[in-house]
Parts: C-alpha cells; sequence; structure tokens
C-alpha cells in the first residue's frame, strides 16, 4: 500500500515552522509496512489544496493529512475532501458533547465556531482526540482511504499511535508484527563501529541492522519481522547478544534511554554520590544530570569553577599544581575530581578542565584540549582529549564524554 | 512568481531526518517576495521524481530543488530534469577541476564517481558549491525555471544567498528590497504583549508586524519594503521607537540576540562579575551563560547547591535560614545570591532555589514554586514564580527569567 502524506498549514509553507509531523508518521508508517512515497505541504487555500489532495489521490492509496481541523474559517481539510469525494458535510452529536466536555472541564467558554470541529464528511469514522478538541476522521472512499489528523505534534502522534495504526492493522489484514529496538553507544565512530560489526551488516536478513548517527551518539537499531511480539522480541535477542560481544562496552543504553538517565540509574542502584567540579564545560555537564528527575538523590552538587580563583578557593585545588602544570592539565583534572569529592563528601567527584574555544589557546594547549577526571574508592582515572569544531560542538562533546567515563567507571570499577 | 520546492531524498520520505532545508527556503524567498505555495517530498527513484517533477512544473514558474547531486548512482535529480526537459547531460570541464582541487586541496582520492557531479544539462548556468563538491544549477526552459541545489545544508544555504537569490533578483527585475528586524522580548505572554500593540497591529501597512513565540520568547518581527536598505532600515526604525514607547522594557535585544549574550555585554560594559548559586536549574543558567565565548571575563564561577549541606558549607546560607523558612524560599534565595557573591568575591550574585518537579512539592509549595534573587551594589531584589508544565519546561523558564532579572539588574540599577 502506498501512502501520501500532505501537511497543511500557511505557517508550513512559508518556513515559519519545520514540519516534524511528516517524519515522525513516515517513520512509524514504515515501520510497520507501510510504504510512504510522497509527502506535500500545502497553504490553507481551497484551490490548491483541493489539487494537492487530489494528485495524491491519484498516485497513493493512503492519503493522510495534518492539520486544518480547527474551528477558524482557515481550517478547511474535511471540506475540501468532503467536495472532491462529492459527499455532504454531517453533524456528529457525540463529537459535540465531547468537545462541549472539553470546555466545561477547563471553565472555557464554548463559541459557536467550534461547532464546526464536529461536522464530518458522510460515512467518515470519527477518531477522538484525547489531547485537543479537534477529532480526526477516516474515509474510506473505493479503493481509496482519506485519514485527517489534527495539526499539533502530540495530538497527532498520540492519534496515530492508539486510533490510525490499529486501524490500518486491521483494515488491510497486517498479519505480523514489526519490532525495533535501539542500542545507543557512545565513544567510537560511526565507520570504527560499522568496521567492527561490518559482517553482520552485509549479511543482514531479519532482523535488519541499521546505524544512526545521533548527537555524537551512534544508535544501533535492530529490526525485526515476525508474526508475534514475542518472536520478533525473541529474533533481536538473538542477533543482540552477538552484537554486544563486538561492540558492548560501547553501549550506554536502550530505546530512550540518555547518557545522564543510565548514569542516575547505575548511581542509584549502587548507593553512590557524586559531586563535580566543571571548568570548560561551564555547568553543562551538571546541568544534564539534574535534567533527571529525581537525581537529587545521587547529586550533592558541582562548582563552575571558571576561575582560577575558584578551583583553588571553592574546590580545593593546590595554587601550585595550577602553577606547575597549569589550569588546563591531567593533574588539575585529578585535583578538581579529589578536591570536589572531599568538599562535598561524596563518594565520586568530576573535574573537567579545557580549552572550549574560540579563544584561549596558548602554545602547546591548542583550542579543543580537555582533560575528564573521575575520582572514587577506586582511585583517580584521567583521559585527554583533543576536539575539533566551534565551541558548542567541543562542550556537548565534553559533557557526554564525562559522563561516559563516569558511567564505565560505576559499572567497571565499583 | 510561484514557487515549487522539491525535497528529494530517500532519508527525508522514512522519515530519518528533519527537513530543514525547504523551511529555510520558503522563509528567504517568500522574504524576497516570492510567493512558494508547493513543497513536495519525493526519494531517490527515476519514476516518481519525473512524476513529482514534472506536477511541479505545471504548477509552478520556478522549482527549486535539493539533493540527489551527490558522486552515487542514487544521485539522479539533474539526469531526471535533463531527460524531462529533452536535453543531453554534457561534462562541464572547469566545475570538474574545481572538484579536483577539492579532493587535492584535502589529500583525499577523487574516484571516477566525481565526474558525475560535473555533468550537467545542456545550456545550464552552473552554481559553485564554496563549500562541498555538488555545483549547484539552473536550468532555463521555456517560461519555466528549475534550479537544484545540494542537500547539505551547510551548502544550500550559502549556494541560495549567494547564487540563487542574485538570480532570480536579476532574472525577474525585483526591484525593491525587503528588510525584517527581529525585536526580542521576555517577560510578557503573547496575548497580553499584543494587547499592547493591538492597534499598530490592526493598522499595520508597511513595514508589517508578526509576533512569534519562540521558547517561552517572544519575538516582534518588522518587515519593510522599499527602494532601498537604507529607506527600509528608517521605515522600520520609525515604527520600532513608537512600539519601544508601549514594550521596551521587555524588549532584551534584536535579531539573534540571546539573553545570556546581552547580559554578557552588559556586564562587559560596566566591568561587572559575577557568580551563581543554583539549586532547582542544577547550572543550567551557568550553562548558558558559558555558551557565551569570552564569559571567563565576567563569570567567576558557580555552585550548584542541590543538597541543604551544600547551601550552607559551599555558599554559606546560614542554617538557620533553611530551618526557619525552608530550602525553596525568597530568604534562602537571597542568602545564596548574597552568600556566593561574597564567597566568590564578585560584583553580582544570583541565587536560584525551587521545585522543579514532579516530585518534592510539600504542602503550601507546589511543584513549578520558584525564587530567584539578584544580589549586588545596588541590594537585594528578590522574584517569586509559580510555573506549571513539566521539569524541562520549569527548568528552562527559570533559567531565561533569571537571566532577564539580571539584565534588568544591570540595566537598571546600576
Amino acid at each position: 500500500m502506498i501512502v501520501e502524506i500532505v501537511s497543511t498549514g500557511t505557517e508550513l509553507l512559508l518556513g515559519q515552522i519545520v514540519n516534524t509531523n511528516a517524519p515522525h508518521m513516515a517513520k512509524r508508517l514504515n515501520e510497520i509496512g507501510f510504504d510512504v512515497l510522497f509527502q506535500s505541504t500545502v497553504g490553507d487555500n481551497r484551490t490548491r489544496m483541493t489539487q494537492v489532495l487530489s494528485t495524491a489521490l491519484a498516485r497513493a492509496d493512503i492519503v493522510i493529512t495534518t492539520g486544518g481541523l480547527g474551528p477558524t474559517q482557515g481550517d478547511i481539510t474535511k471540506e475540501v475532501t468532503a467536495e472532491l469525494l462529492g459527499r455532504p458535510m454531517l453533524l456528529h452529536a457525540p463529537s459535540l458533547e465531547r468537545i462541549k466536555g472539553f470546555f466545561a472541564s477547563r471553565r472555557l467558554t464554548m463559541t459557536d465556531n467550534n461547532i464546526r470541529q464536529a461536522m464530518f464528511p458522510e460515512g467518515a469514522i470519527i477518531l477522538d482526540n484525547a489531547r485537543g478538541t479537534a477529532p480526526g476522521v477516516v474515509i474510506e472512499a473505493d479503493e481509496k482511504t482519506v485519514i485527517h489528523l489534527p495539526g499539533p505534534p502530540h495530538e497527532m502522534e498520540h492519534m496515530l499511535e492508539h486510533a490510525v495504526i490499529p486501524y490500518l492493522r486491521d483494515r488491510f489484514g497486517i498479519q505480523g508484527t514489526i519490532v525495533s529496538k535501539v542500542l545507543r553507544t557512545f565513544g567510537l565512530g560511526e565507520s570504527s563501529l560499522e568496521e567492527r560489526i561490518k559482517d553482520y551488516i552485509k549479511t543482514q536478513g531479519n532482523p535488519t541492522i541499521a546505524l544512526l548517527a545521533r548527537n555524537a551518539e551512534i544508535h544501533v537499531r535492530l529490526t525485526a519481522k515476525a508474526s508475534s511480539d514475542a518472536e520478533a522480541r525473541e529474533l533481536i535477542a538473538a542477533l543482540e547478544s552477538q552484537l554486544r560481544e563486538r561492540i558492548g562496552e560501547y553501549i550506554f543504553g536502550e530505546d530512550e534511554d540518555t547518557l545522564e538517565a543510565v548514569v542516575g540509574r547505575h548511581l542509584t542502584e549502587k548507593n553512590l554520590t557524586l559531586a563535580l567540579a566543571e571548568s570548560c564545560t561551564g555547568g553543562l555537564v551538571t546541568s544534564r544530570i539534574t535534567d533527571v528527575p529525581g537525581s537529587s538523590a545521587y547529586l550533592a552538587g558541582a562548582v563552575v569553577c571558571y576561575s582560577n580563583d575558584v578551583k583553588i578557593a571553592a574546590v580545593g585545588v593546590p595554587a601550585a599544581i595550577i602553577a606547575t602544570h597549569g589550569a588546563v592539565s591531567g593533574e588539575t583534572a585529578v585535583m578538581m575530581a579529589e578536591g570536589i569529592r572531599e568538599r562535598f563528601r561524596t563518594d565520586l567527584g568530576i573535574g573537567i578542565t579545557g580549552i572550549a574555544g574560540p579563544g584561549g589557546a596558548v602554545p602547546g594547549k591548542p583550542v579543543g584540549l580537555v582533560f575528564i577526571a573521575v575520582a572514587g574508592p577506586a582511585g583517580p582515572s584521567c583521559f585527554q582529549y583533543n576536539f575539533t569544531g566551534p565551541r558548542g560542538f567541543i562542550r556537548h562533546r565534553t559533557a557526554l564524554a564525562a559522563l561516559n567515563h563516569l558511567r564505565q567507571y560505576v559499572v567497571g570499577a565499583l
């Protein structure tokens, strides 16, 4: 079955917002076995929307639109389809009640315009909107299927998952299932990772293997087709264990795991506390750690020590170490990690010092030189990096590397 | 002139990447007066790309594509257009030399495949690629114009700005110019801001006024058309000064300014130093401040004081204050700001304490309760907020509010 996604909305056409709905839908529909072969965007204009929908219906079996289901005069998607298919618009009483209830429960006044959201082409299947006022709609016309979904991503995504995908699976008798699992890796580049598992990539069948670079992480996505979820998961588990033998040390988590969430889980499990002394990352690592709800259980705090005075007075780095080795040195990083661990009385300490640029380079110490130290019961470890790139990239890479070294220390040494 | 943007690439169709090229192009083309009325996406498939380009040529005057200009067999955009317009593909010697030079200067080996990047439909105008190996191309065919641009955004954006827009202005005799200026505001909601300037919005002509909500900031975009840049800027300046009388206190910067960059400029100008004590934001504010190159000139450092022990020992908050008023209180926020200022010997101190959620609420202190204090030569100021929303949203809003209070303190009180 060929699918076309039609995104409607003048703000998309003008480039005022980026279209994230189309890629989300394309990804999910591909995963369950539908071919999304065309995507189109058109504004809230009756003539041009008719033209685009009619082109879409000629070349695709299923046309899914987003947007234009709201209460305003600019929301015309359902009307355009009704006219194109020669169907009258009818009031759907249960939808009207739902919309009234939505307004009443929020003590908002409902306007007459909102009644338009309860009007649908004759014969339509209504899809409830659990997250907003505009219901979705499925219209079956001969061999073709038109589906209208609301534009706000959180409304669309919920309806896609809970109404559209079940409908499509049922209607087109999709027997089997497709399950994906992502192994999230950090620390090895895409080509080096590929090199290590290239025989599996070359001979892949079911499950398939895809490598995706995402914000300095490399994701390995395994996708299996099978007649049941359990069978698909077994296929994935078998391949996963083989891959883990090759690249297991770089895999930090699965699916939606973040490095900071994984670190938090390990610290919680082992009942360890943490403090950080950050120089070049300026609080970025601590900010990511505290993104995780409940991080106060293991994070005592941190010192951002941009100046040498603060490194000495608030973190406890000996002035002589800075004088001898420089503020950007492995020795200083280790003393930062040890110092903050002692001052904040935690099990673990992190020390990060480096030159994020664009200024700050000195002879022998270029922009991108970074030292990351982890101190703890198993003694200190220190790692040197020579990153290249703009300031934001160096800070981001340093933050991820620090979180990953912390993870490895907790998993490996403790 | 009607424009259609055609994005090519299987990774777009599969939803593996989000299309940022189309909105960027749409925005810029709209700004210079072209109507982008259609956008389409198609994969690297000869039949379907032919179909999509032929539909585009039927309904638009100018068709601009991105992607498919690379050296691989999947890169077919130019060939599809050549076939559609009945033109042979010819080798363009200067482009081949350029590509050879690109490889030589990077000490990379050029493969035979790269020769394909120097082949163009007969009669094409070649657009040099300053940032990559794939040249762009303009093909004029009767009343229609087809433009092919490379897919990587930094290559496409450079070529659009330096080759395509000058070409289009010249070809279609665009006389005047369009200039936009963005006034970035923080602290007032979109509807309140609109209310304050609604008479200007209602009677807008040239310049036009658009309000855009962006990550909790509201941007006011003024766009003027005129026969010269200078004239357009004068029109904008006149309206801007009127708007500033109404909403000036909320305008923190212009165009690409960020709150942290603006704060940095003010601190530098007034030769002031800063330290922060962050609790619920966990280093987020300091991280944003240190995003700015050169921030080490005014930022001494910060303490992330998640635990009360750290608030007392490392920031100097009196234990009695926490015992009496609680860690989340205006009193504690002020002592954090005063304490860190004293400890780090800076002109200014910031103290932030609150409950980011989802846990941590106590009777009388709900999730979202936040206190932000600024301490400095003009005495301490403290602000209370009751944010609602998820953890990340509360932290983000708190960070922006803290930066804005710091800005106001430095501008207003010092």
